[in-house]
């Protein structure tokens, strides 16, 4: 019973069906019919112009986006638990030719702009001191919290204000999507976001993620990155067509329904044991090695995510038994 | 009748059927237990011990080789008309932090020893000019011929004696293998090859290629740079499936062999028409812009290359009645 | 009797004398006084409103004059033997984080608008192929010839048409203004360069170039790549201090024209073993081995260029006995 | 009265003298007599075989120290104070090709060697996460704190046990080596130091710093890398001739001699006020905004570094009765 990553979850039908279907000849890269359709599909969910580009992998994403709001000598601020500064391996920095990303706190992985702004006013504005041009943030962010369309609005101002790009990491987009029950224009260019990495792989998807731009013109030099970080696919139509297959008839956010309800019922067993209130598909639980023994002894994968705290992700297509069998033995420590 | 890119064809029913098979749940990135197979599946097809990463393009794959071989202060020496030169919108730069792809000539985008040393020979060993410290060569060339084991075998020597390593672009490996009914490791290591990107997509893959390190010990960096780059896939296992599947009963090979068995029927029929001998899969003809439409005519489909020169090229699933309609279309111009 | 290089020269007596003189404490970085006068200097010298910033080195200067027109998934044209392109250990690609040098030919290293044109042609506006961004040319050429006003204007209107900046190597810029009699501004802006790496150190200085942005507005995110390449010298004061001193009474134009005359009398020995005019300062010169070992028996110092070609090179304050000397030898060969 | 910076005082009157002597012609470049000498001094200097290069600044000579110990996938560990993450505007990213600073805390922006370990075993060695390569430390530190021959000892064996190279910043080693009365060797090599930035400039050079590897075969790459950045000056002659200049008869000790007694003097009379000891040249003070103001109402010139705490830098040629002024306005406040 795998509670390891969403990563580890099957593909959804939707997507190898699509996969099956888009295997006929057509041009070669993104000049496909499935993939001249993206702007528009994309463009019809968020009801705004954009910009949609598919891609590989969220890093890859978030380095595109990144690259194309800040320079080499600027910077990106950014939570310390930030995937793009934790989990990436340099990925920022190689994309933006060496920007610097600039660490801030918070709890949950969450940022106040109140702490943003206090930040960047520490920042002298000379030629000695790298100068922020971003902000990012991740929705859900690391521990499974979500920005509220009000929260992220806060931090858009700021953005403005200040002359920052805002870039969101939506890895989990979907699940703060249907967590908070709002559109998909309400966490996003509502709320000041000017490029968003609009993750479907851990939701269902098999390869390729959506890069979002809400102003469509920063699109243009990044067709030329991505071609030259290796990302412009040869048979681009079966990376298009993954992500169609979930616009269509909204199998994104079955998706991510089906994984929050799955954690939110995992958490209502773990009571006091919540390191953080779960709020999409994440659960960050206390327990102790001789629980988490247990638990494991039980059937159940889970990574240790730091001394005394696991961590446990529901999928799409987490089976409900497994589900229950968890928050019984949860609720049974 | 497609003869624009072996990008445009099927992928096929093998790799198909093993995306489907590997949709079941594992670990993600590339540790699940396909992905871990690779290493040994391709020592076995190269009869030597080598470290072998999936990637998403053959682009992700020459950055990745020539970034283990050079530094940004160093050079690649390559023909004018490589690939890595001219399509892939500057990645081997981006790859390896700046280096500088020092070209060179030749007929059909082939390199002979004598001037690449000519060349090396040019250049003051001083800090005040860049020094090569890698051959790039691709086979089957840009222009469809082959380098034969000996000719790889010179160009080998030629880099170790200078201390260079040599990567060899194999987008189209396969069809160079099957021209020559040698042994992949004929053209590779027994040549003197470092670094190989050997292609699987334009052969009836979908979205993978193989990068293959003969001296196992530069996949180690490698690695950190194929996630740094966004490369390393969250659930690689599909990448891996698609390359066990085409390993697996020769089926790359037969890909190979079809694609070369149809473009050698048409340039059976194309006589003193050809810019160069047909040795693998693609056919560069002389055409008159009369000619060229008569053609389109008839329903062809293919690239002007250059004025008076088209290109045409054959993929693993030409179906047979467009091959011979398009040999008797040529021959009765 | 040295005919080498004009690095080899001595330091002019305006520029010790001026940095005895600004040895008092002073803010560092570029706050102090005199590299406060900068901008206005050169505005004024210029007769227009420019940016003026020192810097260390030419190579430095052009590759912070292209990373402000270029960026790293775009291209750069320029000569073949441009000095960017063979004697900078790859500066440019560096400091634009990777951007590719395009190559194209003509006589003496000048660049001709009509093969700049057709070049430009040839390469496809697709994402896999690089973008020009910038055209670079040197003046006077790395074969001593200049180009006047006219032919800078050809190549500016191109540039302006086609989108590009237009960077000027003025390594000996001085020469080219020295030899055709015009003003600075007509072999710059007023014919679209948008910034000039202007050569004082060749010219009589010590350790310090200027880089001039006609597009002020250019220097902002420039000042903050200087810092970042380490270019911002803490006592700056004793870098401004050598260009105002040369700016000071035209000395960097009195020098220059020294300069040329000494090649110019040179080269009226020389006859028909000139391989180029001589317009600047720098003489190549058909010479067999025995000829040249005749020279350097009798004390001529100078660089084999190529076989059969040797370069001699005179400075501001080339003795006008060795050069007198010189000639007679030439002749008398 | 100038306490703002030592950058703002007075060159020398060796180096000034030197530069004067240096003014004769010879060769460009590094080929000089006086730069062919550095490897001798500076290996008698520090009684090991070293490499010695000129560079125009700390920063470039901190780039380039990082650039030869890590790749770009990789990371530095430095304070969270070093001057390469707060005041370079990201050159050790430019320079490495946009490797990770990994930031540490420590009192007085010293680094504890525990405190170091800790940290690093927080880092899981899997590709997700940036692996150090390098360990940075500043010596004098930015707070103008001493590590003594044993600390550096202890963090060179951390550096060696975990595979990573030791860079020490040494923009006031200088006053390190004055204020602890050992050799240039017992803070260097001796306790495991790879690479040094080996400051002159502020400590009365004009335009000079030595970076010094104390393994040799680190400056090979480092010397086309210099050149890459533009830091190979056409007439490194002055270059040289300035730390010649500094090394006779020990300039370089004398002068940070006098520095740190200037500073000692003041710091007897600062009492509670230091934020930190004194050891060095530099000075943390506490002052009210009316103390402050008061302090510069008598003609004292220094930095607001803090709310509440000023800092303040003697120089080589601070004037004793500046000093004596000083000493007495903080005493009497």
């Amino acid at each position: 019973m795998r509670f390891l990553s969403d990563n580890a979850a099957h593909v959804c039908p939707e997507v190898m069906a699509a996969l099956v279907a888009a295997n006929r000849p057509d041009d070669g890269y993104d000049g496909d019919a499935l993939s001249r359709r993206l702007d528009a599909a994309f463009s019809e969910l968020f009801g705004t112009e954009v910009a949609a580009l598919w891609v590989s992998s969220g890093t890859a994403a978030n380095g595109l986006a990144l690259a194309a709001m800040v320079q080499g000598h600027q910077a990106v601020i950014c939570h310390e638990d930030a995937h793009i500064q934790r989990d990436e391996c340099g990925a920022p920095e190689f994309y933006t030719g060496g920007a610097k990303l600039m660490l801030t706190g918070g709890p949950g992985a969450k940022l106040d702009p109140a702490d943003i702004a206090a930040f960047a006013d520490s920042i002298r504005t000379d030629v000695h001191q790298t100068q922020p041009a971003a902000l990012s943030i991740t929705n859900a962010t690391e521990y499974g919290l979500v920005y509220a369309p009000d929260e992220v609005a806060a931090l858009g101002a700021l953005a403005r204000a200040r002359g920052w790009g805002l870039h969101m990491d939506g890895a989990r987009f979907a699940n703060a999507v249907a967590a908070l029950g709002c559109t998909p224009a309400d966490l996003s260019w509502k709320g000041g976001v000017d490029a968003l990495s609009f993750g479907f792989i851990k939701n269902g998807g098999m390869s390729t993620e959506a890069l979002i731009f809400f102003r469509p013109e920063l699109a243009d030099a990044t067709r030329y990155r991505r071609k030259r970080a290796g990302h412009l696919l040869s048979k681009g139509r079966f990376a298009a067509a993954q992500l169609l297959a979930m616009l269509e008839a909204d199998v994104w956010l079955r998706n991510a329904h089906a994984a929050n309800a799955a954690a939110a019922h995992i958490a209502n067993a773990a009571g006091g044991r919540l390191l953080y209130p779960v709020e999409a598909n994440e659960i960050f639980l206390r327990l102790t090695q001789a629980e988490a023994a247990a638990l494991r002894g039980q059937g159940f994968l889970f990574y240790d995510w730091a001394p005394g705290v696991a961590r446990l992700v529901c999928s799409w297509d987490q089976p409900a038994s497994d589900v229950e069998a968890l928050a019984r033995a949860i609720a049974a420590l």
